[in-house]
C-alpha cells in the first residue's frame, strides 16, 4: 500500500491538529455525476455493487470529478440481509424491497449466519481494488447499517416513514427483535473487519432510522449494538457514527470507541459541540437542498459553517445524501469552499 | 353555551393548577374507531369534512368512545389551499394530492385570497352544531396547517419523505416563498378566528414538516408566521403550537404568545422543561406505537409519563396522530391511566 499523500479525513478522526479540515459528500458517488448515470443506464444495482471493477470505478468518480478528501466504496447497506439469506430486490429509482420480512423466532432461526461475512467477499474485493487505484490520494471509507436500521428494513420490508412495524416488533417482541440485532451485529463487526483488512481506512455506520427511535428506545435498541461495533472495530480503525436524527443521543454517542459523530442540519454545532464536549469529531451537516443556491452563497455558508463548528476535529459533510438533481459544479464549489478555508 | 363540566384542557393551557392533567389523542377521531370506519365507507373524505352533521358525528365519537377530555373539530388542514383555490384530492388511504402546484409569481398572484375564510364556513358550522351536542361535556379544539407545512404541499403538490421540492422553493426563492407563507398565514388567522366566533374553545396549529427545516430556517420560514398566528389568536383563545421535529426550537415557540407547544417522543420530558423554563404548557408525547403493548404495561408507562413531565402546566397526548391498527380498548386504557392518575 502507498503512503496517504491526503490524510486529512484520518488527522480528524484522531483528534489531530489540521489546516483544513476534510470534506466528503454522502452519495458523493451517486445520482448527481453523468459519468455514475452511465453506468446506471447500463448495468443493474446489485451488478454495480458486486462487480469489483464497477464498484471501484463508481468510488472513485467523485475523486477525480469533485475532488473529495475520501472515498467511500460503492455498496448497499442491504448486503447484510442479503448475506444472512434475506432476499432483497432493487426497484431502479423505487427504494428496496425484501418480500419475506422476519416475524417470527422461525424466521430468525432460519438467518444463515454462518459465513454471512464471506458472501460479502465482493466487497473487500472491491475496497482492496479501489485502494489500489486510488493510490494513496485520499483514504478509503468502508461502511455498513446499523443493526436497528437494517432490522428495519428485514421487518417492515421496504423503506417507510415512520418504520411503525419495525417498531411495533422491537415493543412488542423485544426479544427477538434483540436476537435479530444481535445476528445483525455479529454479521455486521465480521463484514466490517473485512473491510478494514482488505484497505478500508475507516469505516462508517449508518443508522439511518434511529431518530424514530425516543431516547429511551434508543438506549434499548440501537445504542449497544452501535457500541458492540464501536468496540470491535476501534482497535482497527477509526469508527464513524451516524444516527442520523438522533440527535439526543450526542451525549452517549461521544462516549462510545467511537471517532466521529455525524450530524443532520437541525443539530447547530453550539449543541452539537456542547453535548460532545470535543471527546469525538463531527461530521455533517450542510442541508443538501443548499446546494441549488448559486456558488458564491454555497461558499459563503460552507464558510460559515467551517467558523461555526470551528477546523479541529471536524469533518466537513453533508447532513444527508446529495441529491440526484444537484448540478456537479455547485457539489464541487462545496468541496472547493472547504479546501479553500482559511481562518484568519 | 353551557358552561364547561370538565374544563381541564383550558385550566393546564392557562397554567392553573389541575388535581390531574388533561389527556386527548391526535387524530383520535380517526380510523381505528370501527364507528369512523363506517361513515368512512359511506362517505367521501372531503364530504366527511364538509357536512357539518357528519364532521360533528365524527368529533363527538372519542368523547363517547374513549372519554378524551377534548375533542378537536374533524377536518382536514388542506382546507386552507383549498380555499386558496388550488384543487387538493384525497384519495383514501394514499394522502393528498394537489395537481396544480404552486411555483410561480403568477400562481401566488392567483391564489384567491378574497373570502378564502368565508369559503371554509361549513367548519364554522360543524364547530356550532358540535359544540351544541357537546353540551358543555369537555372543551371543542379547532385547528389548521402552519402556513411553511401548507406551503410545503402546495409547492410539492403530494406528501414526501423530505419535501425537497418545498425547501427548493424556499431557499432559491425566498421572496416568492414568503409572499406564499404570507398568504396562508393571513387566510389562516381569518379561518382560525372563525373557528373560535363559532365556538372553538381553543385552536391548534399543526407545523407537521418544520423538523425538515434546520434552526436558522425554521426561524426564517415557519417561526415568524406561527407567531403571527399566535399573536392574532392569543386575545381570542389559548394556542398550542406543534412544530413537529423542531426540537430546536423549543425555547424560541415558548417565547411566542402561544400557551402550549406540542412535542414527539424524540424529546425527553427534561429537555422539553428545561427549554420551555415553565413559560409554556408541554403537550404530547407518546409514541403512539406503544399503545400496542398490553394495557398494564400502557398504564404504567403513561403514570411515568407523567410523573416525569409533572402534574402541572402539561397535557397528556401521543407525540402523533393515532394509528389505524390500535385496538380501541388500548386507546381507552391510554385515556383511563391519565384519568387515574395520582401522585403521592
Amino acid at each position: 500500500m502507498s503512503e496517504l499523500k491526503n490524510d486529512l479525513l484520518l488527522k480528524a478522526l484522531r483528534g489531530e491538529a489540521v489546516k483544513r479540515p476534510p470534506v466528503w459528500m454522502m452519495r458523493q458517488a451517486g445520482r448527481y455525476l453523468p459519468e455514475y448515470m452511465q453506468l446506471r443506464a447500463k448495468y443493474d444495482f446489485f451488478t454495480r455493487v458486486e462487480t469489483p471493477e464497477l464498484a471501484c470505478e463508481i468510488t472513485l468518480q467523485p475523486i477525480d470529478i469533485v475532488g473529495s478528501d475520501a472515498a467511500i466504496i460503492f455498496s448497499d447497506i442491504l448486503v447484510i440481509p442479503q448475506a444472512l439469506g434475506v432476499e432483497v430486490l432493487m426497484e431502479e429509482g423505487k427504494g428496496p424491497l425484501l418480500p419475506k420480512t422476519i416475524q417470527t423466532q422461525e424466521h430468525i432461526d432460519n438467518l444463515k449466519t454462518e459465513g454471512a461475512a464471506e458472501r460479502l467477499d465482493y466487497v473487500s474485493k472491491a475496497i482492496a481494488l479501489t485502494k489500489r487505484e486510488l493510490n494513496g490520494r485520499v483514504p478509503l471509507i468502508g461502511f455498513a447499517g446499523a443493526p436497528f436500521t437494517i432490522l428495519c428494513y428485514m421487518v417492515e420490508g421496504k423503506g417507510s416513514k415512520t418504520f411503525d412495524k419495525a417498531k411495533q416488533f422491537c415493543f412488542t417482541q423485544p426479544h427477538l427483535a434483540h436476537q435479530l440485532l444481535q445476528k445483525i451485529t455479529d454479521a455486521t463487526i465480521d463484514y466490517l473487519k473485512a473491510q478494514v483488512a482488505a484497505g478500508a481506512d475507516c469505516v462508517q455506520v449508518f443508522d439511518s432510522w434511529s431518530g424514530m427511535l425516543s431516547p429511551v428506545d434508543f438506549n434499548v435498541f440501537a445504542l449497544p449494538y452501535l457500541k458492540q461495533i464501536s468496540d470491535a472495530l476501534a482497535p482497527l480503525c477509526p469508527v464513524i457514527l451516524f444516527p442520523k436524527g438522533s440527535w439526543y443521543a450526542l451525549a452517549n454517542i461521544s462516549n462510545t470507541a467511537a471517532s466521529a459523530v455525524g450530524i443532520d442540519w437541525t443539530v447547530t454545532p453550539e449543541f452539537a459541540r456542547a453535548q460532545t464536549k470535543n471527546n469525538i469529531t463531527i461530521q455533517g451537516n450542510f442541508d443538501p437542498i443548499k446546494l441549488l443556491l448559486p456558488i458564491p452563497e454555497i461558499k459563503k455558508l460552507v464558510k460559515e459553517m467551517i467558523d461555526a463548528f470551528g477546523a479541529q476535529r471536524y469533518i466537513v459533510n453533508l447532513g444527508h445524501g446529495i441529491l440526484p438533481h444537484i448540478p456537479v459544479d455547485h457539489a464541487k464549489a462545496f468541496i472547493d469552499a472547504v479546501k479553500e478555508y482559511h481562518n484568519e
